[in-house]
């Protein structure tokens, strides 16, 4: 007999705290309350009213309170059918093309889940959304990590993200007879890059080259403010191994709808339906078809085109405090996380940092002070980054600007308490 | 380099056609349109006004549509822990011993994820319900069997749900080493038997013996007609190794909305956390806080009381026609569908049945033939055992009643064209 039972698997066995953990319990201590939350990605407002008609539309149907198709409802693929299929520049089919899952976040699991055993290998670019590592590791996969290296006079003058840059020969060195999977994400969180159309056919000249599926996460693909290149768009080779990820809750402002979904060639959308069966067996209902209807409206209420304008304004906002502070900044290309490079800020010598703050990376110190001494919660950034590569952020802070403008000054208005603490 | 790089991982590899596949695209392909569709357990029928209502206004709240927290939004917790905390017998700590979940399903596969490394052995009952078994063997379980046993003369007479029964002495044979979980399901899907005080009793002691983590999937708790025992409050001892699933969507009658929670004892919960997170982050927000207002209010709408008068009021109206056949039925204790024996049932001896159904077992053929001739739906439970246990169950078919009253007098009408084949 067992001596405990209740022993739990490696997969979810003891860690060291996360981030988002720190961040909160951080953001509850501060001594200036309300806190201005600048963390975690979720917005700060609603979705636009005609979203939120459709879904108490939808929760008058029957068939829309009930379980949904696994692949998803049809509306909801035929819609994303159709949004899709002049961005990708060919006819997509909702029914073999388009896989809807419970946020992008099981979208990917179930790709992971769709193809990797035990050993298998995916490359992720560092930083990385940290979901992406227990994902691939679930199905047995081990994770190969590239970094992308900060522009080099980042620390000292402001830059664009597009200067973070991949060096191309690290991530061929990278790749071996098990390599099954890479992860892109473009426009990038954290670092606000928009890859090139240069970039990106490179690396998928390189995945067909090697026979490497993509899983593409975009997450973000309607905020860019410089041309957004789609890999599955670059050539039908590329296309052909290309699964591409998008979310609801991005497009449209509701993190907690957990509506997401996969569109890419039958032979494998397929197989991620039926890992999805088996995670979530189908997705909720009533708000896929809400956003079948976002989908549907989004052109006639000029919804893409004031959604990309809005966030590019509230991101000129917001690193004006910056401007005005020198602290230089990587301006995003795309998507609403603005990093900000506190090199210059001098902390306090004699400052009472706790044990799990202390003996983590200088970010995690920084991210500690502005909550507990100006009241405005940032990510750490080196949390993104493997322990090796981890000094490449830990002069940076990742703000999210998806906020209400009020929120916005209130943060800038605080923030500028920093002007002290500036050598 | 890899020769084919879409080769599916083995855990969504090829396996045959699905029971709800097949039995849609019958419903589809039937001459008699529209079907009366009594297979899968969705509702007729929508939520109460409450619930909706509860639904619309949450969806007017910034932090409702925005991701909730991974473990859960804390009135809904709050609530859970206060309508079982007289359940149980006990009171329950919202933030230590309850845990949300994207419906019961992958609030299962956590606690899968959370506990089974490579190898180790889940026993369970069959019939089961068929996601267990992939969500089982994702984490690398693997599943024993243990067979329910229908009741002798069940091809002869109306029995009672509760005359299946489960031998002890196999049940103990079938432990090893290796046994790390059991799944206990009861009101059970599909029998309908409510396992017995004495039953559960003998199961959870055997759990304690031999250190077995007990996951009782409890989703039918509310829609009980004879004394429902809950595992979990038999004693301290089995408490402290149960796990309790429940769903919002087979209690408010909203199988899409995604909404299912565990409640247990922190040293178990927290590592069902832990893998919820990893899977889907969290789980759908505001219909998270319309479950929570629909703990809060059910009392008051008496809402328990009649759902439960309700369902057995379908369950009586819909097997008035088996006994006006001449076909017995095996009575539910619980839940809300019903088994039908057709061994008297003759099926034409020329019938054209498809390969797919004409390899599978008989009640595979009943379910074609109610059909394509009836117009009626129901299930072939044969698809919830082994294929060597198959035999017990090959001249069942599973309705739902979970339909309005005028579904269940129009499948009345056309099950009564089976006068003709009974012999």
């Amino acid at each position: 007999m067992r001596q405990d039972p209740f022993k739990p698997a490696a997969r979810v066995a003891g860690q060291r705290q996360d981030v988002w953990t720190i961040v909160n319990e951080a953001a509850t201590a501060s001594p200036v309350q309300p806190i201005v939350n600048m963390g975690q990605g979720f917005f700060g407002y609603n979705p636009p009213e005609f979203v939120l008609d459709a879904a108490r539309d939808a929760l008058s149907k029957v068939e829309c309170n009930q379980y949904s198709p696994t692949k998803g409802r049809p509306r909801l693929k035929k819609a994303i059918a159709e949004a899709y299929s002049p961005l990708f520049g060919r006819t997509l089919d909702p029914d073999k093309e388009v896989t809807i899952t419970t946020g992008a976040n099981e979208g990917m699991l179930s790709a992971f889940m769709a193809f990797l055993e035990q050993g298998d290998e995916v490359i992720v670019f560092e930083p990385f959304f940290d979901q992406y590592i227990s994902n691939i590791e679930m199905p047995g996969g081990k994770v190969v990590f590239v970094p992308l290296h900060p522009p080099k006079d980042g620390a000292t003058k402001t830059t664009s993200a597009g200067e973070w840059t991949l060096d191309m020969k690290v991530l061929e060195a990278a790749i071996t007879d098990k390599t099954r999977m890479i992860v892109l994400n473009s426009p990038h969180n954290p670092i606000g890059k928009v890859f090139t159309r240069q970039e990106m056919q490179a690396i998928g000249d390189l995945c067909v080259k090697h026979n490497i599926i993509i899983l593409s996460d975009e997450v973000y693909d309607r905020l860019y403010y410089v041309p957004f290149t789609r890999v599955a768009t670059l050539s039908p080779e590329i296309a052909n191994l290309t699964l591409t990820v998008g979310s609801g809750g991005k497009n449209f402002y509701c993190t907690g709808w957990r509506v997401g979904w996969l569109v890419g060639p039958e032979h494998m959308i397929k197989y991620v339906s039926a890992a999805h069966t088996r995670i979530c067996y189908s997705s909720v209902s009533p708000l896929q078809e809400a956003t079948a209807v976002a989908f549907e409206q989004a052109e006639s209420h000029n919804f893409w085109d004031e959604s990309k304008a809005e966030m590019k304004g509230k991101i000129d906002r917001f690193t004006q405090v910056f401007d005005e502070l020198g602290l230089p900044y990587s301006e995003p290309e795309g998507g609403y996380f603005v990093l900000v490079n506190l090199a210059k800020v001098k902390l306090p010598e004699d400052y009472d940092f706790p044990a799990h703050v202390a003996n983590r990376p200088r970010d995690f110190k920084l991210s500690w002070f502005c909550i507990m001494e100006l009241g405005v919660a940032a990510i750490p950034p080196t949390e993104f980054f493997t322990d090796a590569n981890a000094h490449l952020a830990e002069d940076w802070l990742r703000f999210a600007v998806c906020k209400n403008d009020d929120v916005l000054e209130k943060a800038k208005e605080r923030l500028r308490g920093l002007k002290k603490y500036i050598q």
